[in-house]
């Protein structure tokens, strides 16, 4: 950690800030510049308080050099974790491609679409029972109804299934129902939920929430692992920018970026960043070019009645031929899907 | 709702999309341009599902013209809301000013502060028992503990307390203890809770997330309205922003918009907006004169050592100066804080 | 176009704005909803100033229903536009690189890159003469001389040469000097620049502005190609969003939202986005699998001495075997390098 | 400035870099933490290239201490920098404000706005005779007849004239004809403008990018005091942000955040920045009260009319309410208006 004092700080402030910080139980280092004093800290400073130190009035900046979590970082685990899931792995040379409609809304449904996608080569069916909508006047999904229709598309295909929780109280069920749970974009720092899934030891699949930062992404993936269960998988789903042309902006940047950082597997969510069905198919060619460890797609076998997100599910047929070129893609990094 | 057609749709495709429109139980008005097929329609538009409407190969684009919001929308309420709190009004002439510190951390503390404040004119004590930290590692609040010297502190002073509710559960204890329930910026989209504090009677303290837009912000508030709890205070925090100096960026302009679109009372917080204490002057005097119906500021008697953002806290001596200035400028519109 | 009303607009004032808007020459229908009024305007609305429009008490909001771009959009021109510079075509069924450093150097420098890229495959040399620097101290190319050494390496190697202007003096030495002329992000809006180079018939290199939306971004190519010259290369070079890890952010999904849009063909630029040497591969191969007409990548042979930008430049070596890498991802759309 | 080397790097590749780094004439102090190694850089450290440290491989990351800009930066110039156009100060304890249409139409318009706002107690006039629009086949302002124009309404009211320039060859005409030469903020990186203005001694109002930085906006201001101009007013006129509801976001926290960076005066525009005329009186209010050091407002005396940005408009009436407002707000600082 490095703290620079304000121009023209005196000598005995300079002494005192040293104490002060020497407090914490590091070594510091005085630099006198030409125009600023730098003190850097050595040692374990992750006890530090930066918004006290900030809080002098003889204090200018606080930069940290160290990133804040611990778990999740690649420095102290630089193996690739890779998270087993009934077997298929994610994070490692196979692919995973989780595919499904946006809500359950009935087991024909929910079954044939299940079928659809695991005869393409999906290794796991997403569907929605709980839906967090941004209208209270919109179908809010089938709930525990939902559910079941999961189990049973399961038992029908064998396709395990990745569904959302949207509160805490929930845990126990989806524990024992759910393959992979998924915390929601809009739930990325509901710091509550992700302390009681920590003390699970289901795979989680995080979804980056809509303007975080990779550090605070890594800093949810922590509070997950902090209580002990270290089955994180990241997935990029779209940031909020000024463009509104798409609904979010998909960042595949983050896929080197959290692949330098992290050791967790990222996976990405191409049906929900553009919001449009027909870009899909360019922006999952291009999340298994970056690298991608998996990907999540919306596929539903009748779009124009869909209950949810018609407009960014495309059909079984395209599915189909999308799982063709994937693997042809994937197969340039000897990576399989 | 104005659906736009693709360029050089057919005629019976025109026809069948009017019909599938109609069936929403809506009247369409077909307009044939020169380059485009604009569907008009009239009625009420609200049982739409827009996301079916643009799974439609035919579909271009669709705009909806009438808000998504109903009981927050302004054009069928145009009285101000003006939300009472144990008697003191929010939303009306009068501009109260909430105060306090980030952390409750002890009882000394709390108490100093709230003496400190009602001294210098403030309506009601803020506080935080539960906090949200971005780091499992960082100091999480008092949690029960906190709740109760804030119930201390209101029986030496006489202020009503204001501190943020993080999960459902502790609905029954927070209805029971206090008297605003904030609900924090990155909770603003946890449906479920919104939801549950819909079903109280309680006023709410609804923060804006981070990267929510006014629509968005208002749907959030009709989560709690439609759930039958009216008395919903909206507060403006900073938006995310690539503007790295401050932590957030305040949107002021949000005040007129707010007051245009709902008749909800919309209320500041410059503390967090920046991250930064010598901004909370100028942004508390900007948000006054814009026309804001409240204030909520940190206060801290001992910055240096808060156990959370003493960064952006202001001692009690500043704060008192900071109040006698807000009263001269909310003087100007003939308001009184 | 759409104008929508305010709520409770009285008769005479709908049929003033009607009779306004039927003055601009276009047929108006009036649609009474239950809460809004909405007038629909048919015919060609491009002469319509949406801003006086606005500037009326009784409207609330003007939605426009036809892209204001005309020569760049694809519903007036179905085929892909091919620009043709030197014999290389670029937006067919070819996906030419380009590739140099970041600025001319050295004769030594620029020559010993040349070669190296062309042996990779490169089809187009790069390397700044002019350089928009954000310090008025940083190095600021070496101007003049650094077109004359472009010349010589395209002397040397027969590659095309590419380099940025910078002001509209320049353009008759550029028009004779290089092979395509770049317009940087910074100048994407200096519409004089625009204007000027809409008179030459120059292949026209034109990076997406910072915080360009789609639309700006259409309509920088627009002033080029009113003035009559159709020669418009895209280039998408990061954007501007809250993100700080990479310097901008990669915004890949442009790549099919321009294919619907325009026909002009669409590149991409991943050293600059990123800012960080290491995201170039990732990036490219994303950019290739997604559907982009070509790439423009910083190469340099030691650029731990480059004058500037060597933390976004890769090694000679580096660029061949992306270059493999490359061509094995076009050949699975059967796309050649 | 700060060198943080990566994980696990040798000791004879930590005095290599020490080596390099005090190659550029600094002073280096190595710490050795627990899992990095930070090397401090003392002295004068505005010749080291930071793009050049990044790209060695064994450097992590960069982080600079020290501002890059100088001239604009108040720690090397602790005194406000007052600007004097005509006699009337800027930047000093008097608020200026500037007032007029966005384009110039004619004679009768400018003269009477002229007039009008001269009136209310403007200081200055302003008025667009080149503009820059986003659509190529929009109304690009009467040009050099715009000029004489505004020069006219001077001579009848005695107000000095500010105006856009759009490219650096008008400048000798701008510097004898205007009296506060305006960079729009497209080109507020237009550098070879900047470098051009740098030369002459006329007042420069440089507009802040729509997406600039606060220390990109000072480099900007950099750009021209490096040429000898210090005569620079700093302008906020709206970032863009996800928001879409106001046209650009207003930054009003830069007042603060400039007052501490830098010596010059910053102003605001609150028309520009919402693009919507009824958030013209509460932002200005709110600026005024945040301690701006001026305003720019569009006022138009038939907006409905208007060639341009009616939308954002102001009547004379409305605008003479104002000013009686935002003088009580100014007194209650102690400023005048």
């Amino acid at each position: 950690m490095v703290v620079i004092l304000k121009h023209n700080v005196e000598e005995n402030e300079i002494a005192r800030m040293k104490g002060i910080l020497e407090g914490y139980g590091c070594k510091v280092t005085v630099m006198n510049g030409k125009d600023y004093v730098v003190l850097g800290l050595l040692g374990d400073t992750s006890d530090v308080n930066i918004e006290q130190i900030q809080a002098y009035e003889s204090v200018d900046r606080v930069m940290r050099v160290q990133e804040p979590y611990k778990k999740a970082n690649r420095a102290f685990h630089p193996e690739n974790t890779v998270v087993d899931v009934c077997g298929i792995k994610i994070g490692g040379n196979k692919v995973p491609v989780i595919a499904g409609p946006c809500s359950v809304e009935s087991e024909e449904q929910i079954v044939e679409i299940a079928k659809n996608v695991k005869a393409s080569g999906a290794s796991f069916l997403r569907g929605g029972a709980f839906k967090p909508r941004t209208s209270p006047y919109s179908f809010q999904g089938l709930r525990e109804e939902g559910l079941d229709l999961l189990k049973l598309a399961r038992k029908e295909t064998g396709l395990p299934i990745v569904t959302e929780i949207m509160s805490a109280d929930m845990i126990d069920r989806f524990v024992s129902d759910v393959d992979i749970i998924q915390v929601g974009a809009r739930n990325m720092q509901n710091f509550e939920l992700l302390k009681q899934l920590g003390k699970t030891r289901k795979p989680i699949l995080l979804k980056r929430g809509l303007s975080a930062t990779v550090e605070e992404f890594l800093m949810s993936a922590e509070y997950i692992m902090a209580g002990g269960n270290e089955n994180v998988i990241l997935c990029e789903r779209g940031i909020r920018t000024f463009e509104t042309y798409t609904r979010n902006t998909l960042d595949l940047s983050i896929i080197p970026a959290i692949k330098k950082l992290s050791h967790l597997p990222i996976i990405i969510d191409p049906s929900h960043a553009a919001g449009l069905w027909w870009m899909v198919e360019p922006m999952s060619k291009a999340a298994i070019a970056a690298g991608a460890d998996g990907l999540i797609i919306e596929v539903h076998n009748d779009p124009e009645h869909a209950l949810c997100d018609g407009q960014q599910s495309i059909k079984p047929k395209k599915f189909d031929a999308l799982m063709t070129k994937l693997k042809a893609i994937a197969a340039v990094e000897d990576r399989e899907i």
